[in-house]
């Protein structure tokens, strides 16, 4: 347990991070520090949580994840340690790991409440520097977490927006943007097995539409709105080249319907 | 001594950042960079040097931190090695490390004027590159800091404003906008010390105040513009699950008064 | 080779990137991943070009360089493996390695065919996770390049507008604005040798003028437009203390004429 990575809203740049991996460094001067992205936007947990649900699986066995999207920094929400499959999280319990733990239900969660592992004097500001990343840092050099606090039943849940599907047709939404543009939907790719992906799928986002689900976003000509499953196994509407989003002016909540004809 | 540190004004995604890292690493393979911002506003000294000492003292004890925001690279302005406490710097004698040297005085600082240790052919637009990341790779590896140079007696310093506190009255001013867009002053906590900090202190910026001084961001309710004592330790306006000053209109330099009533 | 660097149009703070550190190494927990850029704009492939072209060879024989600005993705076009100078990249072939393979022809090319080293189940948008992170790992754990598939004759190459000299001018053009708002021409110093750099020596681009070539920035007043030679060896015009791109308002391509006056 040596690789941290760091999730955070602080925005690229920010040296608010370079504090909390010179916090991590000074307890545990081994450790590999990643950065999965700190441009979340500020306060957005939902896509904190869609990030850290894409990213933190590729990792290796036994990573340890800081998450810190953290609006009630300060009030009395919890800190939490939790393991999800074979990842380690630390990250206030506002939702955050609720995509990550909707997936696969945490074999352990602990309330982060030992004060003896964190770095005094702890502000009411800035818990990332102050208690997640000498808490992360002292994981990753061998401590064990059943020493960080009392366990917790469950974590926080956020409510997500479910595509439904009915036989004729599945009704999604588009949940994330990527940096590209692509409009990300919850509709997944195994919704649409035993259905034909050709000409005869109709796919409708606001006034657009588009028919058939391509395999590249190159399999169309530049300017062209297509649909194809992303590299997070999701439905995502791109325009070939081009910034579909900002082209289209659709943000996240659009509702994307799939229909056919047979 | 073997963390290096980068702050610089090349914007985050430069490739001038990576070519300094490929310097670092060809003479010392196994130092460990770390990136603390590259989003300083071009050539924006003080944005630097407050920055450096918000963030390098979080470090290890003996890293070395190479700041580059130099806009007379190339002219006769000397680069200079100090240590400022644990810490060891790297930077152009510009007023980039004067915040630092104002709170500890440097325990030496030496002139770069050895050329062995730079890289040859020194060009006259990137001495980041060219001189201060060698001289660091090298320091990191073990070098002696005497041999780099001379002796200088004194780093260059910027004048600073500084916040006046009267029997009634406390007058500041904001020198720093985080990312999140909350105003940070030149008032410090211990500035408050002895006085009310309940809705009897009423803090004006501009047009706008507010009353008391909160401890955490969430305490009131999402809009409401309020004061608190931030992670550096200094009073900051912030709007709650905002970005005050895009909200406010309001920059560095902008005057913050604080008075009680009694 | 241990060092791995990435660069990719995937915009900074992308989760994309983080995704692709996790595959290498949960593959190769020991590589030292260093980001040259993510800032590429989405699909220039040009712009791509000239930064590794400008930064990898700053670093440590033996490093292993991701490129991933890959609009085919998904497509029949190949990923190669290439050794130039002391140098490794791993890119698709699109002309990414142009640059670089016109100035140091390529020792070794390689087409990636054998789906062995490649992470399945690799989907076709996202070659950069399942197919180069894994591949470069190897590399970097040891594996021959010659395993990766059969060997090619030549990389695709794109065409450069070239810079013309005459006895009385030179002809070039602006091909790259850096973070300051620089304008880099394809002007290199190199063709100036023999020819007078002071004031006998007009510049111009567009509507604007300058004489004489100086040594640095901080040469001349603030808001005065200049020419140097920059770090990466060619011509570039700059306003001292400002943006001259935006300044300016001129972009990659924009005609630079040099002409003496005897």
């Amino acid at each position: 347990m040596s690789i941290i990575t760091l999730t955070t809203d602080f925005g690229p740049g920010s040296p608010y991070v370079a504090a909390m991996k010179g916090v991590i460094l000074s307890i545990h001067p081994a450790a590999t520090i990643v950065d999965v992205s700190h441009d979340i936007p500020p306060q957005d947990i939902r896509r904190g949580a869609l990030v850290l649900e894409e990213v933190t699986p590729w990792f290796p066995a036994g990573t340890i994840h800081v998450a810190v999207v953290d609006p009630g920094v300060g009030t009395d929400r919890a800190i939490v340690y939790a393991r999800i499959g074979e990842q380690h999280y630390v990250a206030p319990d506002n939702g955050l790991l609720s995509r990550l733990a909707a997936g696969t239900p945490p074999a352990k969660i602990i309330r982060l409440a030992n004060a003896e592992y964190w770095l005094p004097p702890v502000s009411s500001t800035f818990h990332g520097r102050d208690i997640m990343a000498p808490v992360a840092a002292r994981l990753a050099a061998g401590l064990d977490p059943d020493l960080l606090g009392p366990p917790l039943e469950r974590l926080t849940t956020l409510e997500w927006p479910e595509a439904r599907r009915t036989s004729s047709r599945i009704d999604g939404a588009v949940i994330e943007i990527d940096s590209f543009g692509n409009l990300v939907t919850n509709i997944t790719g195994e919704m649409l097995s035993g259905r034909p992906t050709d000409h005869r799928l109709c796919v409708v986002c606001n006034i657009y539409e588009t028919w058939g689900v391509y395999r590249a976003y190159a399999n169309q000509p530049n300017g062209t709105l297509i649909a194809l499953i992303g590299s997070t196994g999701r439905l995502e509407l791109a325009i070939v080249g081009d910034n579909a989003a900002r082209r289209l002016g659709i943000g996240v909540g659009q509702p994307v319907t799939l229909a056919w004809e047979w």
